[in-house]
């Protein structure tokens, strides 16, 4: 058994890893680290695991074999400079610290786009999770990053779930002024687009082009659909781009190409990324869904978990979804 | 012109009363008084407004003939202290100061329950609004009460929108919390039965029995339906009732009895109030709905402005409904 | 392997059926019967399943040990009319049709409330699913008609998610009127209160009362949040209450009794029923929520057929909630 | 008092007519049309009209000044050559036959929208209302057509609400599937191209480009958030853009250029749109925001009235929105 720490353990992210490793089997909670609720039951915070687990919040770890680090964007250096872990300790940051300076106190974190870097995390001991807005983008574009075929501008609108923003109550939060409603957020400016970019690069794409990234939020708690096209310079049929898409991604267990169009509900509660593509007016276009908090956040932290530990990818990871 | 102060600016009561104010034939408004945003464009903060007005919140009245106290519960009463009113005007307080406890500094308010108190409002300087719950369960039950029919206990589920509970965002109004989500708060407890209570017995019920309410958090901005039954002992049919409820709130302009089954959405964004009745099992049952922030506070308020000034009672209230 | 086939495959609970018997790890699924959709993938209908099934719907069964009928209320008979099972083929009925009239051919059908009839269950070969609104408020009640403590009219608000309208769209089921909008129907009249009656006899209860149930129609898809009270004339606290709930479900892996108040959206996704309770004016309240295509159907189903084939009870039904 | 009539009338678009012409102090509805229900109670089909209105749907008009078409696409030819109207009778039809083919039976409709025809419509007897989404999307784009300023690519993603799909309930507008959900639908193809053409033409711009629009299906029920871009490659900087909308929109009395972000129920029951502009790399983007049956539909359609009429523009339009 994996011997797990989180810490962070109050937040949104933090709850959903709880979520998938209570069922993990080949996974053990050793603690969940929060420095406001020592000694408080977890399943007073996350009220959905009454009757699922005994655990108490606690003030640091013991000796895990990986720590998830859940602690809010920028604050898990802060964390490792003050707790310094027992040796072989592994860690994966939900963060945003290592995604783009890897580089820490003698440790570099690889980047956790599983589909991208599966044989990298297998060895590796320190991973930066992806942000949930890039993993859907990033999903949508890695084929054609790989075969270098990002010449033009790439478009991109993409709209997210209210448990994005994290579970700190605000005016965009709240309930009255989120209902039924839409509104931009960012655009053009919002801070994935850098992981992006390395990311694309890394794939392949030799020359990769602005993206134009305009951030939505969107009236529902889970997902992120994402609307994307670029110029499609290339000869090949879009039929015959799904299937170099369904290449692609064969041997990744949780990207699938769906032949018809798709919507956002198709993924909520599993760890599956959707995408579909179509070709018009010269343009390829992608759509691509996730759950923010399982693809775009905790269930890919187990699925670099499952990797660097030697286990099978999917182990634990097969979620029914809520389809409503 | 009547001229108009609201204090307590900023929150949703507020903002509803500016909607309708700014459209009401015979009003000017001349302040709008926030202690936190002295100086700044009221449309900044309620931003639907743009385009509709130039006010600046201020830090106090001028002179006006009424003022709208929108202050949050427990806080009319040290507004009133700090601010001597000038000679002549009249308040109507939307909180719950004076509801159940209506003197103050020589003063007298009327309970502001059109339906109940027109005559005595058309008189009153000074009226206390009732509270959004209170509203649909008494329109629900005066026909009752003023025919002394309420002798077996009274139950009630109601279920409010999130606008009730105000602007301040916190744990059950933030969207991911709420959002698909249903939940009971005070059962039994709730502080508007006490209002409930006074104004059916002075409605004409002579020994009111107990009332069991359970107050319910819908995932809705605005609106309260309330379901209510009570023994029913009389001898005439559903068929009569409805025609003695008609007749009873014939004189009503915003109270209707509907002869088929009611959903929320037939009242919400207008100042009406709709009821059905039904007989089963030896019960009447009575299905209320009301906008909240409309009849329920900020539309109910412009009502009885108007019978405390002599205008028609639906001055200004004719309001579209959204009904989508 | 426990070969399943599963008839009225397009509808909900089929495919909730689906999604968690696709993960059931001594489950194999033989076929998935649709007159409609014969040689279609499964997964063209329910979309969520791409990536996880290759099924195609057929227009019968093979040889299954047992078949899950999803056919629509009143259906059922029929179908076991028209297709002979073979030998020693068991029977899960999610319909109505023997809930309330267990007998049919020379079998009887057992109620499949784990709850309360889990050794008869054990050893049943027909079993009728209990109703979703029946379950939540059957739950609520066990306990006390098992200590014959029902001398006092009940009263019931329960507020269900789309989902338990099916799948076909209609008036009531459309976004446009749905969303943001509140409805009661069958008030006094449901359907379920007749399983609710002969349950709560069987569990107890010598003099059940009259029980008042008002269905309420509610803004999101899944899920059912029960209000429940009746006068409480016993001597114990409420505290001591609790803990007798939690002793009669202390065996029962899905049913947890809360210290605190409940929100829907904590069971929903899950095959969990959480209960609350409370004492207030004479009378006790318990809250109680399931997720109506879960617990409430295919999820129990899965609970059935669990017992009935002597696994785990819980075997493939620890499933993760979506909590938001 | 100008007579209407409005023609189709149990669907959206006429009821929210009825909405605003039953508080029109300038009209009288004469009729509304409609061939399947004939003698029944408008307010029973528009339920929240409940106590506003006695009118009977009826066959055909009496003598109307004024004729609404809300028949649904397409329908508009046959219902005229079906039914010969009174002569001097104007036109104003809602749905899309004459917006992109404005000739028939001798006469020319004009297309209705009024920030760019105003002195043409003004004597126009008939008028093609635009559509929702060329209406969001044209509003965003006319003073850089009017300047003849666009000249490269213009990207479009816009997502509407579920009314906009018209009352026949099916299978994107099931609640079921709805709620939470997030779909794209005819992307890059979506017929409202033509007439977005066509004006933007017509309002001054030489080489239109090519414009990429990508409609979604958003969960709520009212509104259009449009979100347009295209390089910019002008001198003037993002304020003297913002100055240049407002000059252009300064005669218009719906129209308005927020100098903040701007979020959809800022417009939601109103005829107001919003607009707001920001310059980020080398893009000009404009997020702009419309109810879809007000300023896109029947709204608009009154606005067009008032004008054929010679009525103040805002007449019978200055709607108090529901902003939550």
């Amino acid at each position: 058994m994996i011997r797990v720490s989180i810490a962070g353990g109050t937040g949104y992210t933090a709850g959903e890893l709880l979520r998938i490793l209570l069922r993990h089997p080949q996974v053990e909670i050793e603690s969940v680290i929060s420095s406001t609720s020592v000694g408080m039951p977890v399943a007073e915070t996350h009220r959905d695991l009454l009757g699922e687990t005994g655990l108490l919040f606690s003030e640091t770890f013991d000796r895990p074999d990986v720590i998830f680090l859940c602690l809010g964007h920028g604050r898990s250096r802060a964390f490792l400079q003050e707790k310094p872990l027992p040796e072989g300790c592994k860690i994966i940051d939900l963060g945003n610290d290592f995604r783009n300076d890897p580089h820490f106190d003698g440790k570099a974190f690889c980047f956790g786009l599983c589909e991208l870097n599966r044989e990298k995390i297998r060895k590796a001991d320190y991973v930066a999770n992806p942000g949930c807005f890039a993993t859907s983008i990033m999903l949508a574009l890695l084929p054609l990053a790989a075969d270098d075929l990002l010449k033009e501008e790439i478009h991109v609108h993409a709209i997210t779930g209210s448990t994005g923003a994290g579970k700190k109550p605000g005016e965009t939060t709240h309930f009255s002024y989120r209902d039924n409603n839409i509104s931009v957020y960012k655009p053009f400016t919002h801070q994935h687009l850098e992981e992006i970019g390395h990311t694309l690069r890394a794939a392949g794409s030799n020359h990769l082009p602005q993206i134009n990234f305009v951030p939505m939020r969107g009236d529902f708690t889970r997902g992120i659909f994402a609307s994307v096209y670029t110029k499609w310079l290339g000869s090949i049929s879009e039929k015959e781009m799904a299937e170099r898409y369904k290449e692609y991604y064969a041997s990744s267990p949780f990207v699938f190409v769906s032949d018809k169009s798709i919507s956002l509900k198709e993924v909520v509660n599993s760890n599956k990324a959707l995408l579909h593509i179509e070709f018009h007016n010269g343009y390829i276009h992608i759509t691509s869904i996730i759950d923010n908090l399982v693809k775009g956040a905790s269930g890919q932290a187990v699925q670099n978990m499952n990797l660097m530990f030697g286990l099978e990818e999917s182990a634990g990871l097969k979620l029914k979804g809520s389809a409503f």
